[in-house]
């Protein structure tokens, strides 16, 4: 029996220097960060993370750390063990098992694509088959990996040839394959929407969590909203959303992906730079984006210390 | 001041005979068909309505007819005049003023695509100057058109050079942009949802109204999911939206638009075939077809004749 | 029997006025801009002709002109009479072949794109069927019609459905289909290279003839191009290659199609602006580019006025 | 002074058994092969290679393995040590060194795609910097990586930012872009033509050398065309390419890459399978695979054993 994920999960970056060296030492201070927001969880070494940047180590030592940290929490620990070598998702896999992580995730190999959903669930079952005591979640995110294959037909081969699924990531605009997915074989599986723009859209068709960047510096603003959405003050729950749309699209304007770190910055959690081949803001256009934080008028929806 | 249409607006398929030639008289009896259903309004010569498979002749004598069809009830008719040429889009926008339309309605062109979304407004307000006292809607539908241009960006550019713009039919998944129209400038614009599947997902946005496909045989469905969505029976809601979405998940396993004239064929309104290059459902396959809608089993959410 | 064409097809622009007015009393002297340049034919109302953009009544005017002017001269007209609508296509075919044109040309329809191949097959037989005695190009070019058909699968269902075909004008780098086409059935059709950039690797895989926008302007160095790869003189064919390629690279620099018509402008054939959507180039930045061009040094490269 | 490569640079295939387990002592072997069969080098760890699926040990012991085997012939080897993560392609770059490999390879990394030029040459240099007396090159293969920047503006920003690199594995069909890399600097830069199917259409262009996996089985049929070429003997030489062309549409007709190491079992050089998420043929398809390589009648073509 799955057990389901309710409200926010974050995908924590990963904590750097200026050099690139991962500082460690700052991950517990992080998931006290996202505990005292009421954050329910962390989805580590995601494309926010940059799992696929670090090397097998870094990515093994991160986990290690977020282990550790949330030993005495509530915080739910998902770890991408995703990439394009199956052995080298098994390795990360079992080291998950070991240091007590709450759950894996996969993403569809992003070098050669899988042809359909059959292959696709092929590759994610030899590695869940190493691990047939965890939960594992599929990270959909075709923007990034190039493989564009419905997950409701990912639903029907996985069913039965991954009895380890506990769910999907959802990160894309498909909203009929979602409502789809959410009602395959009477919402037996977790289906997290990974579209923080697009929260309230999830939210109406029954979705009860989220995956995703901006909560690790704008959760106050999703909790509001959900509440908004369950008490039915729905002008409250546009208005917020409309507010994180107005957040989201300064990732846009500065750049992408990196623009979140400078989020944490803002906020008074510095995580240093992402790696190449991410670009990142210049001090010069961080004064810029500053000025257009402070024009958003959300100061109270951000994450706080 | 900007009249918006409430409810469901249905885009027409164009009633032909075997031989591609079109049916003009079925016209006022589909209206009727329409107006039984409590459709409010039609959107002809679109995508659904072949507007790009017709002749310019043919396109202003359907039109035509629709005119006199509407004269006495309710429907608003709204006639795609867009096409990659200015100069035939203005002579049928003028013939839309002439014939009593109560809107036209603009592509993107899709030959030659505008490099951004000045271009764009460029090419739309050619047009739209030409018959200035008509509320102009544009019609978005990127994978149609190939052209994706943000419509926040284009109603930037458009709210001072296309006066006469009424708003748009959003036919795509970017809900964070769609939700940026509906706020832009405080609502001023008519932002109808084009995604039948999608429908509920939108209605949470603040969408009032939806121009689609599947309302010519399942309007019924849908108000029953908006009066659902009224009422915050969203467990009714999100029923019926996967019902449209079992429904609309036939349109892919039969071969895509053509099988929208088999769902007209199944509640009894004869359509005719899609003139090529679209493909259309062989005899045999409807057989099949048929009893894949009978095991939907929604025979009270079809239109009636 | 297919009677092939040898050498340069120019496809002609469109000369307009400043309103945007077609000026068709230039259409004669523009043909004799071709013929003294030694160009063996004309592709009209194409992409670079800006068919799509005119009306119905202005392409076939304009056809008229290109028949009256040629009359006299070797030039073959060939007249893309291709749209979206296989009705009005033929009624552009037939118009085409009372007014003696010498071909006409279809492109894959480009809103409704064809399914496979047999689709996009029926589609140009139904046109050209209704101009039996014609000869029929197809012109591929899915850069701009989204239409990604392999040619070789057209050729295997085209080479009994469509009698009249005469050959493709093949606009598109897949060199191991536009070689497996020039083979096919022993060389059967006439194979019409479209990328002038790439004229050298087209013609070692045995191309005779070429059909593209720079022919207008650049005819010259395509000549002497196609002499140096006759006589086996590989160096200056290559130097002559990679002239029109830094001749061809300002199209990107200044924005695309629009850039030909500077181009006429530089050769001292004014031939006017592109119509909507298309952009046009500044006066400032016609003086940049007037620049760039003397820089290219390739003043005996150019057509003669 | 950069060393160029003329010939044929076989990218070896994985061995492996059914398990998928790498079968190192079949690497020698693999090399006589090629050896026997004049080929001039060995690209591996590349696609056809798998390098992607293989885990950071399996790609080191494989270079390892390859370094032995060709430390007394004259093969250049190449070990492609691009991936996402710049920290673990520095590794296997330093190993690659440590081992003698004669040269390195990169790609632009797969999953964060680089935003223009510069951003993929910092993330090159960044590695390339770490092994300052390697020659590197860039593997340019967009439709597996997402990444199409222009090579040409590659060389622009790398000429002064990357002193070691070498030269480019061109897998593309921008032969504009190919041709202005070759005359760039005066010809400073190996390109090596990567689409096999092509090579006749880069060789008049200037390139002396290929990258590929149909050198691995077929080295005569490309060593006649070269041959064929050079003496003048063009229709030999298109009469090999569209045999080269013949068997390479066997690929598309079995499933894609894994039909590669079909081939290397026709010829009776056993390589096992492919790693999901590739799909390999089973026995029956290769049954007919089988007959339908006899209906070539190449037999003289492929490589000896």
């Amino acid at each position: 029996m799955i057990t389901k994920i309710e409200g926010l999960i974050a995908a924590p970056f990963s904590t750097q220097d200026k050099q690139g060296n991962i500082l460690y030492d700052r991950i517990p201070l992080y998931h006290d960060l996202l505990e005292k927001n009421e954050v329910s969880g962390a989805f580590i070494n995601g494309s926010t993370g940059e799992g696929v940047s670090l090397t097998q180590k870094e990515r093994m030592k991160t986990a290690e750390y977020w282990a550790l940290a949330a030993k005495q929490s509530k915080l739910k620990i998902i770890n991408l063990v995703g990439g394009t070598s199956y052995a080298e998702c098994i390795e990360n896999a079992r080291h998950s098992e070991e240091i007590g992580m709450d759950a894996i995730a996969l993403l569809a190999p992003y070098y050669f694509k899988p042809a359909n959903a059959k292959a696709l669930v092929e590759f994610c079952a030899k590695v869940a088959e190493a691990v047939p005591q965890m939960p594992v979640y599929f990270y959909h995110i075709p923007v990034l990996t190039g493989c564009n294959i419905s997950m409701y037909d990912f639903l029907k081969e996985a069913s039965t040839a991954i009895p380890n699924l506990a769910g999907i990531k959802y990160t894309h605009e498909d909203f009929m394959d979602f409502q789809s997915c959410i009602n395959f074989e009477n919402g037996k599986y977790d289906m997290l929407w990974g579209r923080d723009e697009n929260l309230l859209s999830a939210l109406i068709l029954g979705a009860r969590g989220g995956v995703g960047s901006t909560f690790n510096y704008a959760a106050p603003l999703y909790y509001q909203l959900i509440d908004a959405f369950d008490n039915g003050d729905f002008e409250m729950a546009r208005k917020l959303q409309q507010q994180s749309i107005d957040m989201i699209r300064l990732l846009g304007k500065y750049g992408g992906i990196a623009t979140g770190k400078a989020y944490m910055r803002y906020i008074g959690f510095e995580c240093g730079e992402f790696r190449l081949p991410v670009k990142n803001m210049s001090n010069e256009a961080y004064q810029e984006f500053e000025k257009d934080v402070q024009g958003l008028q959300m100061q109270d929806l951000f994450s706080k210390l």
